[in-house]
């Protein structure tokens, strides 16, 4: 253990909306809390526009900026491509970055379309760079403990999944027609939005992955008003013109785990007073779990051999015991949303030292994109069930 | 308003089970709560042995005991004949009496098969008699507030409804075969017996009818150790011995909402740690509805109209000014199971005395008929969705 | 075995107010739910005037009806004497009947003063007759568990007990002055009506009692609008006179436990938002227990020993299994307020059967009113602990 | 407003434990969130060891490390002084930089003595400089929401308050006895450490003070394993041999609020099952506020005029309009414990730009302590209302 330490992982962030300030967060923090194997050095972020990028980047902290990804994500000085821009745009960013032998996080879902994620998937595993997508909401100490309680056999055999993720700020009819409710911009709606989230979740915790599935897409509201080109995409300057909604407004869907269990879905933007709303139950023989993101310190767990005394546990998972946890404040004090994202860093990190790869890899993302294509394909089949991938 | 007060209305029950205690402790109590417009004498329990009858009738508070339902329902000293017989014999019993010009209260489901529900509806259309099918959920404070609201435009337009009914008895695979896993004696599994309510609970608050569902069966054990005849209904002796499990152990369906919206049902024995989970959750543009009936006395209401405090409120709904809570203790004094069955008995007898048809209406039990038949049509065309009715 | 059965017990209640609706319940349901040793009969009620007393009897399901309690109480043919009088009719009645050889059960609290309380346990000490005084809370089955685990030292040495009774009734400043905020009519105000069932419920639970205590009351709103005679007790007509209200908003209040723990009290109607929020948390050395009576059937229990997955239990109290659970509904059914008085007469009759002294006895009640003394000692004497009794 | 950009204010921080790594992360997150009106440079940080306060400075992000606290407070290249030392070494470090003209962030509880707070507060009023001290639970969002809803007249005349902090970590009587536990070095037990917290709660949100208190101080565990010099401050090192506890364990009181309100407080480190539990509700004559901190992003409100459907509104204070909120994540997204010393640097930061006072004021620190020592002359005087101050 002699000799120079190792040099640092130099990250590239490419993109910088509402995702690279939380991933820069994730960047600039978890270094300061955890022990990393490695060093990182926050070197460039890159944008379309120079200014905005120069901004982003003295704002949160990137010692650079650029406004060409192929150049950035080609320098020899750059190790990890972090990518957060718009899912259009994963696939032939993370296949670049994968070619020239960078390690690459790429925000979820995977890519718009499985044969981008196929594709993706491919690079991934010709390149001597590791890959990971990034499903944050595993890295939730309580989301980490469920899944070692699964894997321990705590809760016995899975039978049933029931997952929601419930928003509400479509509710109103009048809300506007934004970039994330026309197809050509978002790929999807609920559906690859917050369905990504919750189909991750059910497999990340059963250890199972779904093989069929039976769905519906719905659009509640047909036509929205138009916004004006400075705010949004629609390209019209009316505030009383109407355009029309290419999205599902909500995403309902079951199915059958590869253990024998039955999952239902429901993915919306039409669930009033639900605002980040992701939860699950996962019913076993022997007990259940069950989280919330809008109470994300704290895990419910149901044993059936606690006997006359047994009831949900409302278990804080807010202790030096629990995962991640002996890195940050003492027992009860709260961690929040942004957490994930330090954590993700860590793994990352510790994976890349490690030479390993890391969880959930871009084979793990790529099936979520077959779950989400086969609901999209039983929903045009009328809800039949359908195969994944 | 003089003259001598209108007889009593004489009570006939027919089966003397669970459902039967239920009912009879609705019968006592009403009476002793409310101001009925008539009173009630509870003439009569039926049953299949004399002597548990017999002692059902000292139990329950019934005047007397028979063996012969049809005798005693075609006697002229019997007003009202409440069935809370087996499902299969529903229809007969229902249709007798109904022919006879009496007044009928019929557990839910209302019955085994489409087909004998739609007779009992003919019946009911062409007697003098009243018919109700026992839906007493429905009967909650609740329950009747959320209605209330909903009809008063409160939510705005119903998208989406998420309904559970949710318990755990199955979850061990070593518990028996009794007869409600067969179909024989059952008629169906969780659908029939906890779907039936979550259909009918979200109809009853929504105001609106599903017009096609899309749904699976799921039975997960196959298998189960028979019980001895002294103790269940299989016929052998054997602990040992397996059977087949011939009904559903969960259904899970969607459904179309007569009003546009969405909405979601699973009814399941395998929720580890839910022990009687009804739950429902409507959305609507304006607002939502939250219900649990593990939590009764609780109806839980967002609006956002309250803006920056906009909040699910916790409404404890034992106010003298909420539905029929005037009749029972101060607020916060909390009401249980039961009290629903003397709310239907006050319902019954005022829709009698004013000779309106009660609610819910046997035409009510034959929708939520349907939407079962096309849920179980549906399974068997692998979920595709299908017309009710 | 042979022989005729057990003659029933004859019951004789006097007063037949919003608590007499309630023990009527009890008396009417529990022979119906539960297998009694002694059958009961509802034989008399009492009451000053005669009218109105006959239709209470009507109405609750008492034989007969009376005017003079002397009478009634030396009555050969009554067995139980039920008190659910005004407070400050406690003594004589109880004192009277005991004398007579009756058993009696006596509503809380036990009388306006310690002298009086004195004087009852003397008499049931020196009768033949068996006598309980009603803290009904006790029989909630989340109670009696909680009683049980801690007898049972799942929850260690007792350290520390925090209880609370939440109204809010008396919030509007407005709300006029009727007799329970007379100390001639009332005794007491919210320390009385309020902390003597929260005094019961941490003694009980703890099994250990208070043996010194220190305490405030304190009146905020000084002067209300009188209200008429004929709705009130102030005797003018007025609906804009003040009156002065001369018992306790709220009463605060710590108290030594026995066993060397500290308890905490609050007893108020000024709690905007709590209806009936009767609370406690009892803090062990191995765990704790919690328990709030708007949310009845369930316990919450935790315990170190859960190591890693430790969180309160949120133990739904409606199994089998659980204190007087088997008589009533399946798992998951909720029971109510008035369930309690249902137990109260299956202990009281099965006590009587038993020959046994059933508990609460009047010493528990005694005990329970001088806490009540010691706490109104101390605040007179700004606050200084004050030793109980 | 043209010129030069203001020169960054440059930090020393004292003392680097646990509160120094959570005011670090305050110092480093706040600038990269929020837009601040002077930038701010992470100079130096001042410990006893060199190496580990040389690791702390690498670790946290602070460009320097120091040892002589005194030297680095009177640099002219320092513009705030940061105090995370122990308790004992605030009076004179706060006053020696107030001195120097520096501004001064102090940790709470301000001083472990009354009489270092006055002459803190005094040094704060002669200083050119401005103090603050250091109760970061004023911070969190739902606490600043429910300070403006009682300031804006929502919840009336404020009539109880009810706050408890719970922690549990005392509870086994085997857990060692650190230095927290002995009162030379903490200064007092539960009463400082988690009292301090609740007091300044209760005033901040009623915008109130405490005038006069009751209190009682208990240790319920007298002796305790002394622990090795190795990992904490009792100077022996045997685990078998017992030392005194010499602080409180729990402290219970009560206060008069200055607007004639009642209020009552625990601290305690025996409450089985709660980790960080600070609690309040707060009881006026129009509705209520409730806040628990280990579910911080939610504030509870309750509002007679919400008539027939009032309930608690469960309030996610997570939106954008709500205090600090906008400059984080979309609605929904949880904020933790840390987020509140980000808010304390904005809000520092931003009274140091405007050259205003800042609120928590060294004055207000004073008060808390008074407060503080009234409880513990109360304490010794049998729980006798005893005046602040």
């Amino acid at each position: 253990m002699t000799g120079r330490p190792p040099a640092p992982l130099r990250v590239a962030m490419i993109g910088h909306g509402f995702m690279g300030a939380a991933h820069s967060q994730g960047w600039r923090t978890a270094p300061r809390m955890f022990d990393l194997p490695r060093a990182v050095e926050m070197s460039v972020v890159v944008g379309r526009n120079p200014e905005t990028t120069r901004r982003s980047a003295e704002k949160y902290g990137w010692l650079t900026s650029a406004t060409d990804w192929r150049a950035v994500v080609e320098r020899d000085d750059i190790d990890v491509v972090d990518i957060v821009a718009s899912g259009e745009a994963h696939a032939e960013i993370a296949i670049t970055a994968l070619k020239a032998g960078k390690h690459v996080l790429c925000e979820k879902p995977l890519a718009n379309t499985v044969a981008e994620a196929e594709a993706m998937a491919d690079a991934a595993r010709a390149s001597t760079g590791l890959a990971m997508v990034g499903f944050t909401y595993r890295r939730v100490p309580a989301v980490q403990l469920a899944r070692q309680l699964v894997a321990d056999g705590k809760i016995g055999a899975v039978r049933q999944a029931r997952a929601a993720y419930l928003q509400d700020w479509l509710s109103d009819e009048n809300a506007p027609l934004t970039w994330r409710l026309k197809k050509e911009s978002a790929g999807s709606g609920a559906l690859g939005d917050l369905g990504a989230h919750i189909v991750d979740a059910v497999q990340f915790v059963t250890g199972e992955s779904l093989t069929a599935v039976s769905g519906t897409l719905r659009t509640f509201v047909h036509q929205r008003p138009l916004v004006d080109r400075a705010v949004g995409l629609t390209g019209t300057a009316s505030g009383t013109d109407l355009g029309e909604v290419t999205v599902d407004d909500a995403a309902i869907f079951s199915g059958e785990l590869s253990g024998g269990g039955l999952a239902t879905f429901e993915a919306t933007r039409f669930a009033a007073g639900r605002k980040n709303g992701l939860r699950w139950e996962i019913s076993g023989s022997a007990g259940a779990l069950a989280f919330d993101l809008e109470d994300l310190n704290v895990l419910e767990y149901f044993r059936f051999d606690d006997g006359d005394t047994a009831g949900f546990r409302r278990i804080l998972v807010t202790e030096p015991s629990h995962p991640y946890v002996a890195a940050w404040w003492p027992a009860g004090h709260m961690l929040g949303y942004e957490h994930g994202f330090s954590h993700q860093v860590v793994d990352l990190v510790t994976a890349i030292a490690a030479g390993k790869q890391p969880r959930p890899s871009f084979e793990d993302g790529l099936q979520v994109q077959r779950v989400l294509d086969a609901v999209e394909r039983s929903s045009g089949d009328r809800a039949r069930w359908t195969s994944v991938g």
